[in-house]
């Protein structure tokens, strides 16, 4: 395939994607429709940086806050990031088409989700990346055990050891390493899918495709499971503690912002992933034992949930 | 001086500051007692690297939640610290003593604020670093304008061009490039005072005192001024997403908080400045002309306060 026809063809199935998700997301709930929001990017030097599509989901019957972003962008990568890039410290080129989702939802019993699949070009280097992952507030092991079999499903049609190499790196990626925890239970997570072997592309592409389809079944069984059920008001103080975590996540650590906000991002886009409402605590009390003492163990250590 | 002198008398004169400062604030507050927090810091070789007294504030009559921390730790820094530091990528022991504090009323009219003293060694090199700024959600110029003037006062009494400098260092410092925003309206903010040229210590040593002296003048008159109007729920729901402001410069661009994450700081004292309840909103609208535009106006072009 040329590399017009990735950059093309990636991007149709990322924007197909984000139409089918936002539907599926929009049935879950019940209630949200999208607050759809085009939006162009400038370049550095004020010329056209491509652009991308919002979808704002919020105030639903089970979505607080969350979107769907697809985003096709290109522009100029700085020295100090090609460099790590491509191993070379000089300004260079860089496409980018994917799309992100993050969902908050209300009850702390349905988990917050986030996935992201993207096609990169910088230099005449090409590669794909993404994952999707999984933040319970009450732990459910059935439903990490569900959301985990789906994703292995989608690795195994194409490699044996995309699950175990995928699953791993999302533990060691969604890591927040100033508490020593993950910011959920997981799922998978991949990058620079075919940067040094061009000739794997085709596949790869395959399985991305094949990975984000897999993003409905493996998290809307697990919102329709537990978007009935009546929730506790300690269990929503610690959601909003835990979501100050996941915006820790993002501020210090979340590759995807940090690239945005180097790139000159669209600051809305990049920030869509923090949840409405959170809270800090200064040494929030963990009463041994309790149910948030159990989800803390799984985030200390993760687990092998197939 | 000697240097052992310096490190007794900036701890302990930072110690009586966290004394004095809290009990103004509790009285100020008239309900608010503080939650004392002795801790140790271990170094990265698990001997002692020092530790420090929190005073946490909370759920008070004005005070939503904040804290005033004491700190006096050390330990070794990494070499990619002292490449910045000290021109040469080694690693080196460092010592720091300091004071920092950080106030979240409950009012959208009383202002957040912060403030930090503190005295370091790196290697052979030492100095003094600091100051404080008024975030305010509601913009009262007239605040603005006190709390300016009392710091200037502070600074003339030393350096004719300590207020000039400070005042344009601090707004620098806490800026949002991405947002394009100052975090509120200043105050001043200084570091590296005395690092090139040991025999101005002394000097600057009784400049860091009056100008951590000045913070109570500075501040409380304020508050008081402000703590019993009442206020509306738009003025509080703004206070909640321009504290999301709050939280990003912190953990994206806070030297003191980068600086405590990676030399292994405490994360409770380190966190303790983000606020208790954040908002965050997709495309939060401003309506031309409003209160909020015009604090917005401030923060993108800042003022001259005196």
């Amino acid at each position: 395939m040329s590399t017009q026809s990735y950059k093309t063809q990636a991007a149709a199935f990322f924007r197909e994607m984000q139409e089918k998700i936002c539907s599926a997301l929009e049935t879950a709930d019940g209630k949200v429709q999208r607050q759809a929001d085009a939006w162009d990017r400038a370049d550095a030097r004020g010329g056209s940086g491509g652009g991308g599509l919002t979808f704002i989901l919020k105030n639903g019957n089970v979505f607080e806050q969350g979107g769907v972003n697809f985003s096709e962008v290109h522009g100029s990568l700085p020295p100090d990031m090609t460099l790590k890039l491509l191993g070379s410290a000089a300004e260079a080129p860089f496409y980018a088409t994917g799309i992100s989702l993050v969902m908050h939802p209300h009850s702390p019993l349905v988990p917050s989700v986030h996935a992201n699949f993207r096609y990169l070009e910088v230099g005449d280097k090409k590669w794909f990346g993404g994952g999707t992952d999984l933040t319970p507030h009450v732990l459910f092991e059935e439903d990490a055990a569900h959301f985990h079999l789906t994703l292995k499903a989608a690795c195994d049609a194409h490699q044996a050891d995309y699950y175990p190499r995928f699953k791993r790196w999302c533990d060691e990626y969604f890591f927040l390493p100033h508490r020593g925890e993950t910011r959920g239970v997981g799922g998978i997570f991949f990058d620079y899918l075919g940067k040094e072997e061009p000739s794997l592309l085709p596949g790869i592409f395959a399985f991305v495709q094949q990975a984000a389809e897999s993003f409905i079944p493996a998290y809307l069984p697990v919102v329709n499971k537990r978007k009935s059920s009546p929730w506790t008001e300690q269990q929503k103080e610690f959601q909003l503690l835990r979501r100050g975590r996941y915006v820790e996540f993002n501020l210090l650590y979340d590759r995807g912002t940090l690239f945005g906000l180097r790139t000159g991002g669209r600051i809305e886009s990049i920030f869509m992933s923090l949840p409405p409402n959170v809270r800090w605590e200064y040494n929030q009390c963990i009463v041994p034992g309790s149910a948030e003492a159990r989800l803390l163990d799984v985030l200390k250590a993760p687990r092998e949930w197939v």
